[in-house]
């Protein structure tokens, strides 16, 4: 099989991250790669790191002869995109705009929440990082019905988290050997966690608080979730390798983990501890994978058939 | 006034941040700096960012023609120490080995919380980091008798804080662009934390949680502190306002903070924020200095009758 | 075609980078890692960014049934283990013993340089990092004839070019945000570069000086070298497109490159300046990759006839 | 005596660490900070690590009762704003507009050249931080009459030496893990450091090349310089001793340095090493103090009659 995509917003880091992948990937042949300010240029004027790797240009129009199309845009713009595209083209919206059930027909894309629905989707919402390495570590509990207390999520990003846009806060100078907490318990992401948690659990929710923080290192997101919960850890071990026994990319670590474990791969790790009453799960991701666009890919291989780790079988930078 | 101290334990990194601080400390005179290992050599040929700055040479012997000694040998040494000194020989010891009340006749040198009997004190036992960073951030809630529920402290240090000796974890390979969780509910400084609780607050103390955490920084812990409370946010900068008007060293700050603004000074940094019931309070530090050696002056100068800031305006890296 | 490899030193970096690489080598199996001091334990207890993605574990023992054995052991190490295997089994040696040539019959393997006598090679001597880097830049000039006089290569190299022990200058707390020189003028990989360069041009060589810097980075190599000839900037960027025309992982790019453009790939990208009669050439690689596994893998390719990137198209990290 | 000082141009990085520097200056009384797009804003608004440090506010107009103006404007505006001030006010000028000589009354102000001039100045030019740390470097040379071939300077600076203006070479995500080479041979601190080479020596002056690099850490410059001679090291040692012998804040170092001993201080370390004919001295400042606002409060010390290292004795940050 040979499935044609196209990229909206090739500029950004997601749509960079994407370009590193589907122009590996076996089954995959790149019909345009759009954006508008950067029309006529070498893809590689831009993601400088594929100089060498491909002779593809941004252009400056889309059409519908593709297979799919990955919305690469910003929140807010996805959503006047959709219309654009014949009902023939699949579509996996990057953007956090069909994310929320609501009047369009998006599943959201977390494969291991909602993986059959995936292969029969034809439009699918790619989950926010943030929100994908706290489902990751909390959908076990939830299925069991355990998340009924509060929950404390302490999550660290790397800088590119922020997108390429230039801010203080992004600046090396200020970012280096840095640390700082910002929109504690209001993180945009607990809106789409909130609704995978109704899915799977139809009773009391739990009280989910994210405490987000900007970390001085570039790729990656570690989250610390601490709970209560009167389940063994031995239980709570069956429960999360009896969830992921069958899924590719999540692993529950025997020992702590640690964040460049996984970076530059499309796995997420994780592990527990408990004491007494409480209980630690640490999760990483690597935000612009797993958190993005390698999660877009594994939704794309789903949607096609396709064996789902395909073409995401990524050498860990490790170091 | 000048005082004559001795430092034992002198190649390690909180002798050399000592260091850093007394050679220009206006009414300090260095007697003698011991380390077995380094007897002989220069200081500068261990803390080689003194070169330039002072000839003084690690000695083989200690003796008590001194006013003063710092102990900056591991945990488990320094109580061995005491008993080589006479009675006029004030101690300032900042191992963990007199932190917790005993037999022994320290007073805990948290000036925040004990200033009056460090004046009074010959002996004076140094926190730890983590229950500096904590503490600061908690005691105004303590001594209002609002800590009686859970309160999660997330704290991210800098490697600074495990010391020189080589472990994978310090490895820059490993430590670079990394992020791991450690001692999860377990760190040691709890004890002294809870010791401290006891002593302002009669009541039930809450139950108090810390998970530390590896940055991939050099200098610093910034604790991210989550609890319930029904005073208004307006009622908490109040008790925070009233707790430090008169301290030379802890800020409330009007805005979110980060771990910058203090790394290089003796500061502590403070912030505040509610949502609904949830409250979180944001502490920074710089591990060595108002975590370690910083206080450790601070300690003497109350100790001497010295203004409490002498010697310790210092210029902040900032970035 | 199923090439069955097995390693020799696996718990070391290179080792590890090249299993990142060899379990996702369509062509490659794994016949055996060997370690005496982890004989028994996973290969992703050493390795921990491996966990999930294999379950080899490391042996006490090796032999002879495989197609070809990589030595990852030290220096001195791997001249030694040599004679233990039969002849039938080829041997890529990354450990400096076998790179100068003398009374042994190993291929240098630097395969813009000696591509035929590679792939006729039953025994090749992989070449060290800051030996390729600087021979990429300066091996076409020398084949022009153009190195004859004052060539000064600085070059900075990532933490990961130490390897894993433990020393000051790769505490996390040292080398953060720091920058020194080492070794000036008589880095050990002098020699072999020299070598090369008599192989090609048999008149004058020029005189090389390397001045090494350790990086606060992990991962790569720049080199920044200078020289004076009196070739316009035109016909030495004809002299390097020619050379590396046919090359999968040698480009010359059109505006100055950075680092992170060849980080976790094989490449290396080269980049000229000219003014007046001096000249730079700035060359970057990743230490680890074209440093030191990749290129290990890309001379097994031509080893066994297979494509020169079979398996060594790696995805950048980029950031 | 109390110097009454001016700032213009308060919000840009040299303008804050002068304020670092300048808030603890015991003879220092600061009249006003100027910034028109600040005005009005505390200082801690801006420069928020000095929070808790100082109630000053940024003025929205400067004034002429005040002993002496620093100019931290960009380059292109110090000059216009030099008529506004009565002759009475003496100007340090951090900008580059005033270092060539011209038609302006502006000495040159680096101290270890141009002591005695400063000393009886009323204006002076700060010189470039690249400048700074070549200079140290190469000045005992020039005075000898050794500086007649071919002189190589590789320079590394940190994020810092760029301002705080964003770009896509300081932006975390791009600069982190990073290292690239710009301005190769045609930094625009060549001019100011010619003009000093031809000050001190009248002959044949060599050729300098500068090579300056983007490091990943924030602060500091680190410069590699090679060239060659026939003296030896003792004949080399004993020059560099004997022209720094009583400067308070330069030194040679008898084994190699590296950037983080000067990191935070105003000193710089120097280290000559020799192999053949061939030299290397490596030359480390931290840009913004001894390469900016340190070396401005050293030649305001020197043109006040102040001991030179009042206020400038700087705890390193070390770390």
């Amino acid at each position: 099989m040979r499935i044609k995509v196209g990229i909206i917003g090739g500029a950004g880091y997601t749509a960079g991250e994407l370009l590193r992948i589907l122009i590996n990937h076996p089954q995959v042949e790149i019909g345009f790669v759009h954006s508008k300010s950067n029309a006529g240029k070498f893809i590689y004027e831009v993601h400088d790191d594929l100089f060498g790797d491909t002779d593809l240009k941004f252009s400056a129009t889309y059409y519908s002869d593709i297979d799919v199309v990955f919305l690469c845009v910003a929140h807010g713009e996805a959503n006047k995109i959709v219309a654009e595209f014949e009902s023939s083209v699949k579509i996996i919206d990057l953007s956090q705009d069909h994310r929320i059930a609501a009047d369009h027909s998006f599943v959201y894309g977390l494969p291991e929440l909602n993986k059959e629905a995936i292969q029969n989707a034809d439009y699918v919402a790619n989950p926010g990082c943030f929100a994908t390495v706290i489902q990751l570590a909390i959908l076990p509990l939830a299925e069991a019905g355990l998340l009924n207390g509060e929950v404390y999520a302490s999550c660290t990003t790397g800088s590119t988290g922020a997108g390429q846009s230039l801010a203080e806060t992004s600046h090396f100078s200020w970012r280096q050997n840095n640390l700082s907490v910002y929109k504690a318990f209001t993180h945009q992401h607990l809106a789409e966690i909130n609704q995978s948690l109704m899915q799977v659990q139809k009773n009391d929710l739990g009280n989910l608080h994210i405490l987000p923080q900007r970390g001085s290192f570039t790729r990656g997101i570690l989250a610390c979730i601490t709970l209560k919960s009167d389940y063994s850890l031995e239980q709570l071990i069956a429960l999360f390798e009896e969830k992921y026994k069958d899924e590719p990319f999540v692993f529950l670590s025997p020992k702590n983990c640690h964040l460049k474990q996984v970076v530059n791969t499309n796995k997420c790790l994780l592990y527990i501890e408990k004491n007494e009453e409480d209980v630690m799960i640490v999760s990483v991701i690597d935000n612009l994978l797993k958190g993005a666009s390698g999660q877009a890919v594994q939704n794309m291989n789903l949607m096609f058939g396709l064996p789902e780790a395909t073409g995401l079988k990524l050498k860990p930078s490790a170091f």
